[in-house]
């Protein structure tokens, strides 16, 4: 697509934050020449909708490529879209990627947290589910 | 929670994606023992299920900050729900968030991209939606 | 499965209605023996998250049935588990299916409704998209 | 909005599974005139991806009611938008709304299935999720 050297997958996540940021109307972020403007302009709704509609497309796509058909790409590029919108919500509500990803390393730190969401998963099955 | 010095979120994906890998069956992984091993083991239903699962509860924790109840928090964590389990799904088509964060890269190095989706907003909406 | 005779449809939905009223917490609902009680007295999020999940769930059947694999009877399952999840939503609300039946009714009889979703559609697609 | 009298629910999915199916291609449905026949045409991921949208838009008026913003009417009408989305998926696979109210009539007729829901939920909570 171009020379551009790939970035860390953080520095794009956060670069990305930065420019949704840019966007939010407290920042002039102008509905008439950004699509992330508009999205943030008309309010939650809007990108919340998104993120369904989304979620739905990466299960198709996975589905086609259990199946063999399509491609894995789509299912990046679908990855690719949910998070985006999620992005976008985040940027919203003034939370960033960072946030996500310090959770995601709080979990991973606690021991025992893959054993309890297990013991809750045997339980479940336990019951016939 | 603990003295683990915060990671650049890109390496928090990254490794957190190694993990995941280590828990695909053909790399040994245990559902006895592990969460992720045995959705893997389970195969894409079980996780792409909670992918739509957990999209619905990013909806549910956005309308709550919006309507001033809840807290942004719940929003951190939901986000991080359904990014985890993205990745449990990546894995299990070989591919990882590097693959996403290229692809949100390459879009963001499309000049006119922002433009695209913007005149296709404008059309819908000239269409009365 | 039984000698009951099939109803016809709309009568079903009615008297399933019916049911799920009467386990409101206000018609004495109990949640510790009845399912559809204890969702409604968890409140809206217990119950909008299954809705979130059948409809995905709606979506991986059709999606096997679209690839040859799995049965058609899955679908109506899950279908049948996501109607049955926004009839408790409804019932929540004080709505029941007979509203929405109406509102259906209501937007078969207004000529020109298809065509202006088609219009939409069509612009759309003009877009691009 | 006229002076059609209101159908019993049950006709009205009936009468419109009616409508929807002579939108299949195969009984000449003609996808430049008619929404639902452009979505059959286009195949399972245009109509399945609207299931998903309407779902969560069904969440998102159902948060705002909860939160007494908004009106009930907007339930009503992203739960039928999701319903017709649904019949438009089952007339696809030869399927009618008929089998989702037997489907549900049958499982009301089955003693202990509540029952069996709530020890799956209880289990779950025992489990502490």
């Amino acid at each position: 697509m171009s020379a551009v050297p790939p970035l860390a997958p953080g520095e794009v996540f956060e670069r990305l934050a930065d420019v949704i940021e840019s966007r939010l109307p407290a920042r002039g972020g102008d509905p008439s020449s950004s699509y992330v403007a508009r999205l943030l302009a008309k309010g939650p709704d809007a990108f919340l909708k998104k993120v369904g509609e989304e979620a739905t497309e990466v299960v198709m796509a996975a589905k086609d490529a259990e199946h063999g058909v399509g491609e894995r790409g789509k299912i990046v590029n679908e990855v690719a879209d949910l998070w985006f919108h999620c992005m976008i919500a985040l940027a919203h509500f003034g939370l960033r990627p960072a946030d996500v990803a310090a959770e995601l390393q709080r979990r991973e730190g606690l021991s025992g947290l893959e054993e309890k969401a297990l013991r809750k998963a045997l339980n479940r099955e336990g019951a016939g589910e």
